[in-house]
This record gives structure tokens, C-alpha cells and sequence, in this order.
């Protein structure tokens, strides 16, 4: 068969007839709200505005050049860069802590089962906690115990940080970027950041260095274990994306958001078969899911549930028309998805006391009783099918079939139909370090972030992805950028074709597409283990390897601590958008340039795909060029 | 002896003569960055302007009601409010964390020994840690063990809460604003303020009202206690204040920060014997130490160590010429210090990691070798002494003697007084809860915060607390409105002859000044607790009661915190200026309105000091009568 694979330009057409669907509806999106903010504010955008007390707010000028207190330019960037990572961190952290809480309530009988008890006895392993003689669920409670320790232990470092190759455990060492307890370090800069602490821009961002490795080897590389411990470790599953996934006669439903113990719940329940004949008793042909943003990804990763799109998708799946429910935890979601709701049949459903929205209905999920909760809120979505206006339905013809669930554990499993078991270990990462010392693979690349309508959506997610994959650079990709490769195809072994010589000659042996989904943001702490163990087997310090980060359209907190773990973890980290710090020359030149002398890495900007892409080949060359490989 | 209490004009005047030796000496000071700042911005001042993702910043107009993301005025005004409750609870909490560091390191033979062993082991039973046959320093360690969980324990809420007359905790309970751990809470907000997550109002106030009791009944609470155990509770102790205190031909050390575990350290060092004849050495007579802001309040209380002033008088000190040293740790310092600094032969010197400051003296404070460490600093000061130049030099000749160090201990000994020992008990607060239910006092008010240049500084301050005690309200203050009134004579005992004739005769026989000064900031603990204590007396609910919070000139996050833990104690607070949330209508009539549904009472906002006393003494008045009192 034959696959048509749309092209951006195709995409943005079908936008713009989702536009003209909204326009009918007297429905306002984010395009509007965009045109109406006009131009951005100079201060906010370059960073040189303070809020922090109240004696201001103040803003830098060149005729002022000092806030009240005397804070500059250099000062109130840095102070609001810090907050950003804070706030990134505490997000990712946040859910961890629930997905540990969850584990902790976990049970034989409960809704919340441990579905890996391999990787739980691993871990186990790991932090020391006994085995022995022991019910699965007194390990995994006393597992989430050691783990929720992690947000809040009076004294030590993170625990992840001892998986690190031991070079990069130095630097963090020498330069005091080991991170203690994942909320300590929050509250740190909450508080170093308060009026009258610190006003040195380097002190601040080495406290962001910190703070963003509390979430990329805390927060994050928790929240990945905890749950992949709760609703397994995912493997190569085949999925679609796109609008074009939302079927005409279904209950459709849309999980937005994040947390995956309400999403792994909503699966069960649109799976309950007294649930499907209920659908069907309304008249629907049964339950169709879709997800959105991270918990597309989680649910993708695990059960192939097919994915709606990413970031600036979310309006648009309303704009269909054919959504009977928006299903939302925390963590990006528009709080403009309850008004657009109300243009159309749709109901927008919150469950989370972390995320009310004015205008939503809120059913608070109870983790106690998860199962039937979920239930409750599916039958919710049912019982609105009847209320579909199907004058104003159009589901676009845009679906694209995908390979998802590449955790470390299935890239191993698909790297081991290459070694050759005679004279290696299988469940190594020799092969992917072999390809990349040859060469046949140049290096490899994490695509990772979020939509920002500073940059036309997506293209520059599919723009660098083609341009890796061409270059023979192995992409690995989570979040919204994984759902723009998804979108564009470029997650289906097909696109394959696009790659180089060497790369498809990989991706032929090994049977992946070129383009790994790793899956949500917080499962970006996947690919750092990956580039770990990389580094590991061969035994030398991250910045070493040919390997680079890119955000191309990056726009949340949580993406600025990420930015951060990512640079403090080694590898240079691309940025498509500008961090909101250019009215400081010094953090420009501390986050570009003297970064790399604390930790080996560091960010470089750059608006246009054509030249990041560019620029990240040079970088991975230069990298290749003094490793003489 | 006549006693001249300078008027506030007459402060005013000092204040343009020093102003006059800026101007000679080429320096700025916040009057000339004020001025440069000109008007401040609007969407800031009303808190409609958000920075909180990277697709903005979006400022709300009539025109661009809604940011990108779809938040309306009211979302991006609580979440920027909610925001500054966490800042404000993550400094009084990271301070706090750093005593109970301190008593963890306490040893027998160490620079930090347990000087109130009585309120150790009164906190030890409280906690239920074990004290019989155990060394004092293993109860010690224990005890910060218990309090550093307090900040990271993964279940539970705050230990005392459980101190807390019961008709508060319920309310508590009830409406769920009972803190769990301090820096959970911190990071909940930072995570519930994200791009995506909470954009209901009232459900942020309420996120808000719970992160400022992590400060008010854990951070600041415990970082009281502890400091206490550590280094004695204070007692009624007779000081100076203004910057008449500096000497002229002593080597003056100025003080100036928080944490008392630097400075308590700095006036051990200054009383050594070989330091002091060092400085002798070097021609001075001696070492004088003078105090700023909170540090200023914390070693007053302890040792009468002189108050040369708060927080808009930290740049006269240097402008004196006669400080060699200015010693600072934790907030609510200029960063402008030091420059200021450079134009005089002051040495600016900071001590913590958690606040570098660029063009400072860095010498990092080792509490590991505190003592050592302190003589060091104390010593850079002494070196500096032969550098001052005597041309530059003016000593205002503007000093008062006041009384501080009414903890609660030291004020019911003081009640004591009047107690009837045939028949009732002493040590309670009894006295006082009698004097305000028959009128001898109206009531009672804790007026505490900053400066803010918002607002004529010190003047809200001292015309407030003067028509409070004219109208027998007695009055309890902290931080730099302590030492406004300190400045203005109303911490004298004498002051009581400003006092109506209840409190003026509760004043003699109880032999008080009619203004308490309880402390530091992270004193206002004591405040709640003395409160409480008359509410459990009388068997009520603390909003029931005739009593009233007042921040008439506060400017930090540290006051928002405050605020909002002290409306959730149920105190109605009255703000001399406006939190930034005036942009949303429903984010001001849940503050100033609706909360009081929640928690019992509310916030007025009044900037005219006249206005505001005629308003608290209403409220007072209303809730006499509302008690049939």
C-alpha cells in the first residue's frame, strides 16, 4: 500500500479550514488571541522586567539602568531564568511525586497493579531496598517510600546521580550542580531569588544547572521508572496520529495532558466492555481515544492509542466537531479549551485539584478508586454523543501510521538482531556505539519540545528531523516534537527512505524507523540513559560523544529546566526559540558561551531550521573530528 | 533625664543630609532609581502582564482580553500572586532550614550549642523524640532531624498545626489549606502555576492560603523555635536604634540579612578579646556592632545589639561614612550596596551562597567553623578602619532607646506581674485575654513589614502604631515596622504616655512600652502563637477575637506569605499597599471579600495611615460588639 504522507503546506490547509470551522462557530483560538497581543511586550521579552517585590515593578532602560534595589539588567534576567527552571522542574517533579504516590497506594486487587516487577526488583536492586521473602507490593510501597524520600531528604544528593558515567559525576561534583532533595533545590531558588538574595547572574544559573537536574535525574527520571513499573515498560507498537484519527460514528474521546494514572485508568475504562455497550446503546459504533500532548504519548507508548496531535492541536480537535469529551489532567491545556468547548457539543472535563479551569466541568479523579472514577468520567462522554451536531462535523482526512514505545529497554531488544551473539553480550548499546564510531552513523540527535507560535508550528520540528535523518544523525524524539515527526511520517520505518545510506542501512537491520519516539517529556530522562550508557560502553564523559539536544519550538518552564538538566547532563543543547534573557549580555554569554566551562555544554539559538540543522551537523562533526572517529 | 524623640520630619531631614553626601560622593541611591523608574508599568502594578511561558509574555487590555494560552486577567493575576506566596514561604522556610542545620551540627565544644535547653526538651515531648538518659545534643540532632522532615516528609501535614486552638484546626481541615510539607507546597504552586494548569482564582488564593501556613506554622514557626533552643530565647532588653549609634571612633560593623546562625557568630567575634584589642591596635576604641532589617531584630532581641535601622535606611548606614564593614547573608539586601559601597571606604561583604552579589567582597561563611569563620569576616572590618576618611564622615545625631525581646515567654512573665498567684496561675496569658474582654485594651494589633517607597517611609508605620495605642489597642510589632517605631520612641516604656489610659495603666503595672517588639520576621510566628494562646484561653476561634494584622508599607514576597498565613490564622490584615492583582475584579473581591468564607477573614487595603487606623479600629469595635464585649 501506498502511503500519502501530507506535507506541512497540506497540514496548514487543513488548519485552515479547522480556522474557518471556528470562525462558523463564533469560536476564538489561539491565532486570535496571538493577533491580538500584537506586538510583545520589549521588557518581558528580553527579560529586564522585575515583578519580585513590590516596590516595582521596575524595568530596565537605558536610562534606568537599575531596578529600585539596584538589581540590572544582568540581575533580573538571570532572577526570572532561575524561576523558569523552578517552575519546569517542579512541574515534572510534581507529577513524578504522584505517579509515586500512586505506587505507593498500589495492590493486588486495587485499580493500580505493578504490570513490570522486573524493573521493580531492579530498582529495588538499586536503592538498596531488600527483597527478600518479600510480598511484590511491600517492595514496590517500600520502592515509592525511597523514591518520594527523593523530593524531601534532609540531607545527600539524588540517588540517579550514582547511573551517571563516573567523568560527568565529577563535574557535577566539582562544581556543586549535584542536586539534594528535588523540592530543596526549588525552594532554593524560590528563595535565592527573592528580593535582596542573589543578584549574581553566574550564581543563578548554576542554581538553574542544579535545579534542572533535580528534575532530569530526579523529578523526571522518577516519574519514567515509577511508571513504566506501574503500566510496564513500553515496546515497539504500532499506532496512527493526526485529526484523521477521530472516527465519524464513535464516542470520541481526547486525553490532554500529562499524568498517567488518570490516562492508564480512561484506557481501561473506554475498554470495559459494559462501557462499549453503553457507547453502543447511544448509538455509537464504540469508543474511539485519542490523546493530546504528553498523554498521547504515554498512552501511545503503552497501548498504541492513536494520537490527536501535539500542542497547537488541541483547539483544533474540538474544531472537529466529533469530540464528545476533552479529558484533562495538568500541565500545558489551554485554559481557552473550556469557551472553545462551549461552541460545540464537546465537554471539557477537569480532574485534577492541581488544574481547575474556570468554564470546565470538573470531576476530580480519585486515585483511591481509579478505576470506577474513570468510568464514571467515560460515561460522561457517552451520554454527550447524542448531543453531536453532525452539520458542524469535519474530521479532516490527515492520519499517519507510527511506531511508538521505544524505551531503552526495546531499543536494546531491536539493537540485539545485530550483534552478533557468538562474540558479544546481548542487551548492550555496543551496536548503536559501534555505528556511531564507524560513522555509519554520524551521531545522534533528542528532538524534544513544545509547540510556540513564535515559529510557524511544527516545521521546524519536521525541517531538522528530515535534515538529521538525511545526514545519517539518529534522531530520538518525546513530547510535542515526537508528535510532529508522527504527523509528517516520519515515524513510520518508511521514513527510512528519507535517511541517509548509513542510517537506512540501520534502520533496515535493526527494523526501527529513523526517527525513535521515546515518548513524554519527562521520559526525555530515556534518552539521557541512553546517551549514558553510550558513554558508559565507552567509557568516556558525555560532551565527548557526537550527540546533541534540540528544541526547536520550545515555549514552557518545563522545557527551560529540561534545557537545563540536558546542558548539565553533557550534551549542547539547540534552542529554535529565544530564552527570555537578551537584555542581558552576560546571560547570553553565560548560557551560550561560559556554561561549557561548568559542565562541558551549552545552548546556542538559532530561529531558522535550515541553519540549526546546519549548525548541529557542525557540532557533531567537530565532535566526531577530536574523538578522531 | 528629657528624652527628644526625633518627629518624622526631623528623620526626613537627616535622611536629605545624607542624601547630600550621596550627591557629593557621586553615589546613587533608590531615590534616584525611583525617580528613573518613573511611572511603572500598568500591566505589571496590576498583574496582568504574564511571563510564565515563552509564547508571550501577554498583557491583558480591553482589547486582548485573554493571553495566548487563553488566561484570562484573573488566571494571570492569581497566578502571579500565588507565585509570590511561594517566594515569600520558600525564604522564611530555606532560613528556617538552615537553623535546623545548625542544630543538627550543635555539639557540646562547637560554635552552636543549645542555649535554652528548657525549650528543647518542651519541642522534644511535643515531637514525641525521646529525651530520658539521651546526651542533650543527641535530643538535639534528633529534634532537627524531626524538623528538617517537616519540609520534605511525603505524608502528613504540618506538626504544628496540631498547636493551633481546635475550632482553627477544623476550619483548616475543611477547607483543606492544612500544609503538607513546606517545600511540597512551594513546589505544588510552581507547578499548579505552570502554563496549562490551574487558571481558577479562588482555587490559586486557596493553593496560596495553604503555602503561606507551610511559612507561617512550619518555616517560620520552626525557624523561631530553633533559634531560640540555639541561641536563647529572648527576654525584655534595653537597645538603640537610628543611625546615632554608629561611633565615631569605634570600628562600626553594620549587620544586615536574616539568618541569625551568621550573626549571632559576628557578635560573639566582635566581644573576643583579641579582635577587640586588635581593633584598639588599629586606633579605634572598640568594635560597635548596629544591626539592619530582620538580623538587626534577631541579635537586638537576643543581646541588645543596636538597631541602626530597616530596610530603606540600608544605604544611609554606608552614606554615614563611618561603617567599615557591612556584613549581609540572606534578603532584602540592594544588590546597589555595593557599588554604593565603593564610593565610601565600607567594605560590603557577603557571606551566603544563597545570595552573591556582584562588586561584593565574597567571604562565604563556613558554619562548620563558624566562630573562626566569623572572627575572619570581623577582622576584614577592623583592617578597614585606618581606610575611612574622616572628611566623608557624618554621624546623624539621632538615637532613641527602645525595649525589644518580648517573646511570648518574656511576656507572659511580664503578666505575671499582675496575676494573682492565690488565685489563678501564672505563667498564662490570662491577664492579657481579661484586659481585652473588660475595654481596659480594645484590642491588640501585630503591625509588621517593610518600607516600601510606594509610600512615605516609616511614616504608616509610626502614625498607625500612635493611633492604635491612643486608642488603648496594644500594640506587638516585627521586622522593619519594629524598628519604624524603635526610630519614632514607641519601643521606650515611656512611649506609654502616648497610650490611651487602659493600656497606659496596663502599661505601668504590667511595666511594658505599649509597643512589643516580638522580633525578626520569621518572628511573626510568635504573634500567631500569642494570639492562639488567647483563643484557646478564652475557648474561641481566632477571628473571633479583637485583633487585627497590619503591613502598612510592606514590599516583599515575604509579606505576601505572610498575609496570607495570617488571614488563614484567621486575622483580618489591612495592607498599606496594594497587592499587584488590581487588574482582576475577582482576584481583589477574593482577597478583600470572599476569602473570609474560607478562612474567616480578609484583607483591606488602604494606603492613608489615617484612613486605615479609623478602619482597624472599626473592625476592632465590630468584634467587640459582635462578642457582647
Amino acid at each position: 500500500m501506498e502511503k500519502t504522507i501530507l506535507s506541512i503546506e497540506q497540514m496548514e490547509e487543513i488548519n485552515s479550514l479547522l480556522k474557518q470551522k471556528a470562525v462558523e462557530a463564533g469560536a476564538e483560538t489561539w491565532q486570535d488571541r496571538k493577533e491580538a497581543q500584537k506586538v510583545s511586550c520589549k521588557f518581558g521579552e528580553e527579560g529586564v522586567c522585575c515583578r519580585i517585590c513590590s516596590m516595582g515593578p521596575c524595568r530596565i532602560t537605558p536610562k534606568a539602568p537599575r531596578g529600585i534595589c539596584g538589581a540590572t539588567a544582568d540581575t533580573i534576567a538571570a532572577r526570572n531564568f532561575a524561576r523558569m527552571v523552578a517552575a519546569g522542574a517542579a512541574a515534572h517533579s510534581d507529577h513524578a511525586r504522584d505517579i509515586a504516590h500512586v505506587l505507593h497506594m498500589s495492590s493486588e486487587n486495587g485499580s493500580y497493579k505493578v504490570k513490570d516487577k522486573d524493573k521493580l526488583y531492579r530498582l529495588a536492586g538499586e536503592w538498596g531496598v531488600s527483597t527478600e521473602g518479600k510480598d511484590l507490593y511491600d517492595v514496590a510501597h517500600e520502592v515509592a517510600e525511597v523514591a518520594l524520600m527523593e523530593f524531601g531528604k534532609p540531607f545527600g544528593t539524588l540517588r540517579f546521580l550514582d547511573r551517571a558515567v563516573e567523568q560527568r559525576q565529577e563535574v557535577w561534583k566539582k562544581e556543586n550542580v549535584a542536586p539534594r532533595a528535588i523540592d530543596r533545590e526549588i525552594a532554593t531558588i524560590m528563595h535565592s531569588t527573592h528580593i535582596g538574595c542573589t543578584a549574581e547572574a553566574e550564581s543563578l544559573v548554576r542554581m538553574g544547572l542544579r535545579t534542572g537536574m533535580s528534575d532530569g535525574w530526579g523529578g523526571s527520571m522518577i516519574g519514567t521508572e515509577l511508571t513504566d513499573i506501574l503500566f510496564g515498560t513500553p515496546t515497539p507498537i504500532q499506532t496512527e496520529s493526526n485529526l484523521g484519527v477521530l472516527e465519524e460514528d464513535m464516542v470520541n474521546i481526547v486525553l490532554h495532558g500529562h499524568d498517567p494514572s488518570l490516562s492508564e485508568m480512561i484506557v481501561l475504562a473506554s475498554e470495559d466492555a459494559e462501557l462499549v455497550a453503553y457507547a453502543k446503546e447511544k448509538g455509537a459504533k464504540g469508543i474511539n481515544l485519542a490523546g493530546l500532548c504528553c498523554t498521547a504519548n504515554e498512552v501511545t507508548m503503552r497501548h498504541g492509542v492513536k494520537m490527536a496531535g501535539n500542542f497547537l492541536q488541541q483547539e483544533n480537535a474540538v474544531l472537529t466537531g466529533a469530540v464528545e469529551a476533552v479529558i484533562v489532567d495538568v500541565q500545558c491545556i489551554f485554559p481557552a479549551m473550556a469557551a472553545l468547548a462551549d461552541c460545540f457539543h464537546t465537554k471539557f472535563i477537569t480532574t485534577s485539584p492541581k488544574a481547575k479551569i474556570p468554564g470546565a466541568t470538573h470531576i476530580e479523579f480519585d486515585e483511591h478508586h481509579a478505576f470506577d472514577s474513570a468510568k464514571g468520567i467515560v460515561k460522561e462522554a457517552i451520554d454527550n454523543y447524542a448531543n453531536r451536531d453532525r452539520a458542524k462535523v469535519y474530521i479532516p482526512d490527515s492520519k499517519q501510521t507510527a511506531m511508538a514505545g521505544y524505551s531503552i529497554e526495546a531499543i536494546i531488544k531491536q539493537l540485539d538482531l545485530v550483534t552478533n551473539s557468538h562474540v558479544d553480550k546481548t542487551g548492550t548499546v555496543k551496536p548503536l556505539a559501534d555505528c556511531i564510531v564507524s560513522g555509519v552513523l554520524r551521531g545522534a540527535v533528542g528532538i524534544v519540545g513544545c509547540n510556540n507560535p513564535k515559529v510557524r508550528p511544527d516545521y521546524s520540528h519536521i525541517e531538522i528531523i528530515k535534515n538529521m535523518i538525511a545526514n545519517d544523525v539518529i534522531v530520538v524524539a518525546t513530547g510535542c516534537a515526537a508528535q510532529a515527526a508522527a504527523k509528517a511520517g516520519l515515524l513510520d520505518k518508511e521514513a527510512r527512505n528519507l535517511a541517509g545510506q548509513g542510517l537506512r542501512t540501520v534502520c533496515e537491520l535493526v527494523d526501527i524507523p529513523p526517527v525513535l519516539h521515546m515518548g513524554s517529556c519527562v521520559d526525555i530522562s530515556r534518552i539521557i540513559l541512553l546517551v549514558n550508557a553510550v558513554a558508559k560502553h565507552l567509557n568516556m564523559d558525555i560532551p565527548k560523544l557526537p550527540v546533541v539536544g534540540i528544541a526547536p519550538e520550545w515555549m514552557s518552564e518545563k522545557a527551560v529546566a529540561i534545557g537545563n538538566y540536558v546542558i548539565t547532563s553533557g550534551i549542547d543543547t539547540f534552542l529554535g526559540v529565544y530564552p527570555q534573557v537578551t537584555g542581558s549580555a552576560e546571560m547570553v554569554d553565560l548560557l551560550t558561551n561560559r556554561v561549557e566551562d561548568i559542565v562541558g555544554a551549552k545552548f546556542t539559538v538559532e530561529m531558522d531550521p535550515a541553519k540549526l540543522s546546519e549548525q548541529v551537523l557542525e557540532r557533531i562533526e567537530a565532535k566526531r573530528t577530536a574523538l578522531g572517529i
